[in-house]
C-alpha cells in the first residue's frame, strides 16, 4: 500500500492469505497487522477450553495494547473470558497515572475483569531483575485471585532476538539461547513471531494510544543497547533478516536443549546415587553416552552436590568430564562452594568432603 | 609485565602454570605467549602416533606463523615430522613475494618439506567462499603428495567467535552456531582456544616478521565487518569476555548437534524407507521422539527426496513435522525442488511426484 500511513506493517500470514487480507483491508475491512496479532492471539487460545479465563498482562505500551485489542476480539468467539492484569512498578513519577490510563483503554476495548496490581520492586539481580521478579509475581497472585488460566505476554520476535543476542554473552549453551519460552507453566506468549513493526501498525489502525516507557531509550539497561545498538550494527553486517534468524535460532535451540535435557534426566535416573551428603555417578553409564549429555548428567550431579548454578562454569564441567574420558589417575577437581570431584574406581564421587 | 612491549599478551595457562611462565619470562627464558601457543600446539600433536607428518598450512599472517614457530618446535621432541604448506591464492599483485617470504620463515624456523602452491580461485560461492574452497583442495592435495597424516590450521578464538556470528544470520540452529571443528578429517586446529592478542604477542617475542594481509581491513568481506563492527558493539553492550563465551557457546552447540545428529541418523535407520524415487517415514517411530530428533530425521527425508540443503528451511520442515503432531488431513505440503510431503496413513511420503 504506497502512500498509506500504515505502509509500515508486514502483510498478514503469507501467500494466498497476505493477498487477501490486503484485499479486505482496501475494501476497508481489516488492517493487514491488525489481521496478524489477532491470528496469533487465535493460535494461542485455540488451545485452550471453552470457558477458560485469559489475563492480558498490559503495561499500556504498544505490543501489550495490541495483544489486549486482539484477546478483547479472538476471546469471546472462543468461548473463553479475558481480562487484563497491569502492574504499577512505582518507579516512575506519574506510574499510576500510566497505569490506570493502560487499565482504562483495557475496559474501553472490553476486557473484563481488568486489575491494577501495585509492587514494590526490590533490588536484587539488577535493576532489570528486579522489576521482572516483581512484575511475575504479581502476575501469578492476580492469576490466582481471578481463577485465570492463562497469563498472555506480548514479548514480540524483536524481543525474542534481543533475548538471544544477550544470553551470547553468558556463553552457557543451548539454554542462554533458546530465548523466551512460548508456553511455560501459566504463561502464554502469542506475538513471539510477530515484529514489533506489526505490533505498532495495529495500534495504529486501531485507533489505540499506547504509553511509550521512557525505560526503553535508557541506554543503562543492557537490553537498550542490545535493541538500538547491536541489532542495526549486526543487521548492517550481516544483512537484513537477522532478527528473524535469530528468534528461528531461539525456536531450534530450545527445541534441541528440552531433548537433551530430558535425554540427561534419564541417563541421571541409572547413573546418579546420593548418600551421606554425596553424589556418585557410574563412570561406566556416563561413558557410554555422548558429551552433550554427559556434560548435562554432570552438571545435575555438581548442583545436587551442593554447586550453585551461577558459579558452575562449562569449564568445571568439562574438567569433571574429564574424569571420565580422560582418565590418567588425577586428584581432585575443585569445584564452586567447597565442593570437589574425584574418581574412585568406577565412579566419580562430588560432596564436600571428599578426597582422592 | 606492565610497561612491556608484550604487555597485550594473555598469561599462559591458568593458575600455577601461569604463574610458573611469567617467572621463566623474566629470568629471560619463555615469554607467555610463545608457552600458551606451544603448549595448544602440544595438546594437539600429542595425539599423534610417532613418525606422523604434521604440516602447517602457512599465509605468513600473524596466527599462521605463530603456528609454524611452535609447531617447529613442538613436533621434534614428540616425534613428529613437521612441514609447512603455503597456498598462493594469485588475488594479489605481490602474492607470489608474499607466498616465498612466508615458505622461507618456515624453512628458517627448521619446517621440511616446505611447499608452495598456486591455486586458481574460481567465483562460486561468492569471493570468500570460492578462495577458501581454492585453500582446502589445495591443502588436502599437498597432504596427499607429501603423505602428511594432518594438516594443522591456524584459526584462533576470535576466529571462532567471528564464525559463531556469521552463523548466526543463518538462523539455521546448531550446526550453524556450533563454529569451526577442532578436528575433521585431516585437518586440526590447535588455536581455537587462543586469543589472537597471544598469537600477536608470541611473534613479537619471537622476533617473527607476520604480513599483514590487506583483505583483512576490507569491509566488503562479511568477516571483516563483523570482526572491526559487530564485535566492538556487542562487546560494548554486554561487556568485556563476549568474544570467550561465543568461542565457548561454539564448542557446546558442536556437542550437541554431534549427539541430536546421531540420535536423528539412529532413528532413521528404522523410520525412513525408500521405494520408486520417493521416501517414507514411518509416523509411528517419529511420534514417540522429541521435536529435535523429529525435525533431523524429516529434514534428512526431505534431502534424499531430492531438496537442496541451502534451500530447504527449518519452516519447511516444520510444516511436514505438522503432517506428523497436527495431523488434521492436510493436503499436500511444497517443498523446494518441486519435492511434495503428503500423508497417506501412518507414512509421510516425500517425492517429486506425490499427491495427497
Amino acid at each position: 500500500m504506497p502512500g498509506s500511513p500504515d505502509s509500515t506493517a508486514e502483510p498478514a500470514g503469507t501467500g494466498g492469505e497476505a493477498v487477501e487480507a490486503m484485499v479486505e483491508h482496501r475494501r476497508g475491512k481489516l488492517h493487514p497487522a491488525v489481521a496478524r496479532t489477532r491470528e496469533a492471539v487465535r493460535a494461542t487460545l485455540s488451545e485452550l477450553p471453552r470457558g477458560t479465563t485469559a489475563l492480558v498482562a498490559c503495561s499500556g505500551g504498544t505490543d501489550s495494547l495490541a495483544l489486549a485489542a486482539a484477546t478483547a476480539f479472538e476471546a469471546p468467539k472462543l468461548g473463553l473470558r479475558a481480562g487484563a492484569v497491569v502492574v504499577d512498578h512505582g518507579l516512575q513519577a506519574d506510574s499510576a497515572h500510566v497505569a490506570e490510563t493502560a487499565a482504562e483503554q483495557c475496559r474501553g476495548l472490553g476486557l473484563d475483569p481488568v486489575l491494577v496490581c501495585e509492587v514494590e520492586v526490590g533490588t536484587e539481580g539488577g535493576p532489570e531483575g528486579a522489576a521482572r521478579a516483581a512484575r511475575y509475581d504479581a502476575l501469578r497472585k492476580a492469576a490466582d485471585e481471578l481463577a485465570a488460566d492463562v497469563v498472555l505476554l506480548a514479548h514480540t520476535r524483536d524481543d525474542q532476538a534481543e533475548t538471544v543476542l544477550l544470553g551470547l554473552g553468558r556463553g552457557s549453551g543451548a539454554r542462554s539461547l533458546a530465548g523466551m519460552a512460548p508456553a511455560v507453566g501459566l504463561l502464554r506468549r502469542p506475538f513471539l513471531e510477530v515484529p514489533r513493526a506489526t505490533t505498532a501498525a495495529a495500534c495504529i489502525a486501531s485507533g489505540l494510544r499506547p504509553w511509550h516507557d521512557p525505560h526503553n531509550d535508557d541506554p543503562q539497561y543492557t537490553r537498550v543497547r542490545v535493541r538500538h545498538e547491536v541489532l542495526p550494527v549486526l543487521e548492517e553486517a550481516l544483512g537484513p533478516g537477522v532478527v528473524e534468524a535469530l528468534a528461528r535460532t531461539a525456536g531450534l535451540l530450545r527445541a534441541d536443549a528440552d531433548a537433551l535435557d530430558q535425554l540427561a534426566a534419564d541417563v541421571a535416573e541409572t547413573a546418579l546415587g546420593r548418600a551421606e551428603g554425596q553424589v556418585r555417578c557410574d563412570v561406566g553409564v556416563l561413558a557410554e553416552e555422548p558429551a552433550a549429555v554427559r556434560t548435562r548428567v554432570l552438571r545435575q550431579a555438581a548442583l545436587e552436590a551442593g554447586c550453585r548454578a551461577t558459579d558452575l562454569t562449562a569449564g568445571h564441567v568439562a574438567s569433571v568430564d574429564a574424569l571420565v574420558t580422560d582418565w590418567r589417575g588425577q586428584r581432585w577437581i575443585d569445584l564452586p562452594q567447597g565442593i570437589r570431584a574425584v574418581r574412585q574406581g568406577g565412579f566419580i564421587i562430588l560432596g564436600p568432603d571428599v578426597t582422592g
